[in-house]
């Protein structure tokens, strides 16, 4: 297969070369990624700023372009100006933290993902859940070889999967498991700090959580010790208010 | 009510400014807003730069508070550190240029009212549909005439809603609609220039699309002339998807 590979981390992460090495075994693999690391930028684009590519080398030869944009930037430009033909696959990853819950919306990983899906590609975005010293080797080992079977998943065109893999090695990851996404909030605080010059500034905290998990949900499973894969679309319509809301007297009015 | 006004194109926009005069006649509003546009930032946050928060003033009186940051972080931020008590409602606009179709996935504006509405508050995201000179007087007054209403449409925790108003006078708009979000796909291209130094860098181009419209969708209504209602969650599960797969054979192998 064709694959194009980026992320959110950056295009020096060691999480896309772990992918990169895993996935080249058996496929044509281009990286394109931003330049820098994107972390939490969500499902932003480049409207305001113009996009600069570059090659990159890496052990003195030619590795993969470097966009200074977002990951969905990435995945646009990519099948539009860098890519001589439109890839087989999109995989984004490996991301430094996990992707669930409603991380999902803040993600760089999962948005590059998503953008791939809406364009009408194949996709998936692969997270290793921890922040400590990470050991990519289950999740890379793992990705290359979903990769493969991504067409054969009868996924409907814009719909792509989110994968979770939890840091455990390879051997006592207890399986995979079909999920939907967590809903619960985020326990969230700001730190409020003074700068040298005496104005205050804030640095968002705490973005971890300590409830009791849904079975069947991503974050659950990987918690759990299993692979979360969690199929991801982007209408965002709540269709159950939709129908709820055609019964109400004060829109019927204005209708 | 207590309302927390924001928006991704800065405090000193023009249509959060035509929002803020329309809401304050009835209502004691709060301005929390970026301090710069942030338009097509999506769903980010600020994690790897710390927040500044400054008083603005217009006119010789203080107007608000303006964020270093994107849509979501104003939220966040006014919620847990500058704002006295949780406002009633959250209200984010007017945006210049319509969130309708996969825009809305792009869309600080509505991602603002998505982040109010993660954290249990009621709140909409409001979008004047056109990029010329901009008159948000029916906009504004329909937006106020809505917010009052927002706490008694029973609207599910975590379930906000986009509003989308054509850019007619407020006696040619033809009702309101509620509808869906449109899922075509936009038709863009990338301009290839090269700057003085002879290095080559792209423009995105041609947001726009010119394809059948479906009816009852965002998109649809706002074209023919109705002031759009879309009611949007933050659980980007592809359910119908999750069904299917549970019947897929090579990922039952791997379960």
């Amino acid at each position: 297969m064709y694959i194009l590979l980026t992320n959110d981390d950056g295009i020096h992460a060691p999480g896309l070369w772990a992918l990169y090495q895993s996935l080249r075994r058996e496929h044509r693999v281009e990286v394109v990624a931003p330049e820098s690391e994107q972390s939490a930028v969500g499902h932003a684009i480049s409207l305001l700023n113009p996009l600069r590519v570059k090659k990159v080398n890496k052990n003195g030869s030619f590795f993969g372009w470097s966009v200074l944009g977002t990951p969905a930037d990435c995945v646009k430009i990519a099948v539009a100006e860098v890519l001589p033909e439109k890839p087989d696959i999109v995989v984004s990853g490996i991301n430094l933290g996990a992707n669930v819950g409603i991380n999902v919306l803040y993600s760089g990983t999962v948005s590059a993902a998503t953008e791939a899906a809406i364009m009408g590609l194949r996709s998936m975005a692969v997270s290793l859940c921890t922040y400590r010293e990470p050991d990519f080797t289950a999740a890379a080992s793992f990705a290359a070889r979903l990769a493969p079977q991504l067409p054969h998943l009868n996924l409907p065109t814009g719909v792509c999967l989110n994968v979770n893999i939890p840091d455990l090695p390879e051997n006592q990851i207890k399986g995979v498991l079909l999920t939907r996404q967590e809903k619960g909030v985020l326990m969230e605080k700001y730190e409020r700090r003074i700068d040298p010059r005496e104005n205050i500034y804030f640095w968002l905290a705490g973005l971890n959580n300590h409830r009791e998990l849904e079975p069947g949900t991503d974050y659950w499973a990987v918690h759990e010790g299993y692979i979360s894969l969690t199929p991801i679309h982007h209408d965002l319509t709540d269709y159950d208010t939709l129908k709820e809301l055609n019964g109400n007297k004060w829109l019927e009015e204005l209708m």
